[in-house]
């Protein structure tokens, strides 16, 4: 069995299912918990899942980073909205030679952690994960899970695989999780912008599901050309996004299920969005290498507009 | 007083006030209608507004085209969403040297209306009004009024100052309209669409009137960055609006008081919004040229979805 103690910084729905299905194969896992931090501590965690229901009457809840042991494994399952609480609790919970692998959406995310953890590791995850939280301690699993990982170098060149990513990757399998190793994350990262791009911006802004954006000849185009720009983007930084993953990810999309996208649900549960990760920091990524990317800006700056007037509304 | 005869296509809240006016001020005036005809031709029209209220008992009111006497100038007040109906309704009612006065919004409406009445001339008119139709025969004027003429040529070249315009001028002036003559129908049409695209399509994308675009600082900046794609859309056909023009609108902007757009309040009513016209055609024209508007055209493709799913949802 891993020797490695993993900490788990935000048990929401991503945070939680991933740490229970740890903890449920075996590992040592501790949870920094919120506001369901007192329910927690008390009854565990519930996980109902497509894979099998199971319950952890028992887990290691902290309300505070200081009462928690030194980890070798850091994952970062909050929201980005959360991550100017980043400096403050990761190195209280680091070991010296651990790893900080960050599970959220967007870009860039793996620079600002390594810049507040200094000469630690960092290695980004992409999840493909439909899960909700239903109620404190309380998971529901709907559908997928894979966990994609890419070891995050200054300068964002490709890292390759390491020993590292191997390892983290075996305790992840060693639960049930399917793992895929990604030898240059930013690119990893370009890619699932292709989809969450259009998708999660369009769904908010027009008030749709992914099958009625499809559906219309108008926003398919649209999201068609958004796809082309993040490839744009991502020729910017020297990563090259073949048409035909485009393609995929438009065919792919119309076989879905009818599916409201995370940034939908977050605006529909008057939850900040997740603006800058998704939309910003690609935007001056590309900028700062003299692209502008026109249509993505349009969209971001109309997401601005909502999600701070959902703020003010609430 | 003048000879001409006057038809009014459309007598809504635009049709009816200037129809209204013209009548008023002793001028022989023919009005087309539809919903409105029974009640209309038996109580005539109400007007109410900032400039004195006024009703006219009695008004030539029309139900068909076909019963309507052939008029000088005949007044396109129809919305632009309804000019499918134009080579019915126009022909019937047009002497031989008669004049077409296009009222309508957006690009290219002349174009389409000089290839339904073949060798008449058409005149363009860019009004800026506020009112309302409150209920049958019943508009309500809130503010404004000006009318700005220039007259259409096949290529839509500058047309200069015509005597048609300035003999139809003189009328409208004698009922008391505010009316300027431009000597570049294009470029009058251009300019007007720098305050149209941004703020009709982002009012309804936002749901948002125009000091609350003007209030948060991105949609401020996709105001203005839309504003200068108008620009570069004019320029692809030869106009120049100049940077000062843009800023003298937004400054213009943010001194008016709280402003729901025109499209707003056509898309508050679910009423056809006029996407074609105010985006589409402009987009189509600077396509023409060699020329992509990428924000305007991501703006066009959000309202054709809105627009679609408004009317499916009636």
């Amino acid at each position: 069995m891993s020797e490695r103690r993993y900490a788990i910084l935000g048990t929401g729905a991503l945070g939680g299912f991933y740490g229970a299905k740890l903890q449920k194969a075996g590992l040592d896992v501790h949870f920094l918990l919120k506001s369901d931090y007192e329910y927690v501590s008390r009854y565990g965690l519930v996980v109902e899942s497509i894979e099998g229901d199971f319950t952890l009457p028992q887990v290691n809840a902290y309300h505070s980073v200081e009462k928690m042991p030194k980890c070798d494994v850091v994952v970062v399952a909050l929201k980005t909205t959360q991550n100017h609480l980043l400096p403050q609790l990761l190195p209280p919970m680091l070991k010296d030679n651990g790893v900080v692998l960050v599970l959220q959406n967007g870009l860039g995310i793996e620079e600002e952690v390594a810049q507040i953890v200094g000469n630690v590791s960092v290695i980004g995850g992409l999840c493909f994960l439909c899960s909700n939280k239903v109620g404190a301690g309380h998971i529901r699993h709907l559908d997928y899970g894979q966990i994609t990982l890419g070891e995050y170098t200054s300068g964002y060149y490709a890292g390759g695989i390491t020993e590292r990513m191997q390892l983290i990757a075996a305790d992840f399998i060693s639960a049930g999780i399917a793992m895929e190793l990604a030898e240059d994350l930013l690119l990893a990262r370009w890619k699932k912008l292709v989809w969450n791009i259009p998708y999660n911006g369009l769904s908010v802004i027009l008030n749709a599901r992914t099958d009625e954006l499809m559906a219309h000849v108008h926003t398919r185009k649209l999201v068609e050309q958004l796809m082309h720009e993040v490839a744009t983007g991502a020729k910017s930084s020297g990563r090259i996004i073949p048409d035909s993953f485009i393609q995929t990810m438009l065919d792919y999309t119309v076989k879905m299920k009818p599916y409201r996208t995370s940034m939908k649900i977050d605006y529909d549960e008057r939850r900040p969005l997740e603006v800058e990760a998704i939309f910003g920091n690609p935007l001056r990524k590309a900028q700062a290498a003299g692209v502008n990317l026109l249509q993505i800006n349009c969209i971001y700056q109309q997401l601005k507009f909502i999600d701070a007037k959902s703020r003010v509304g609430k």
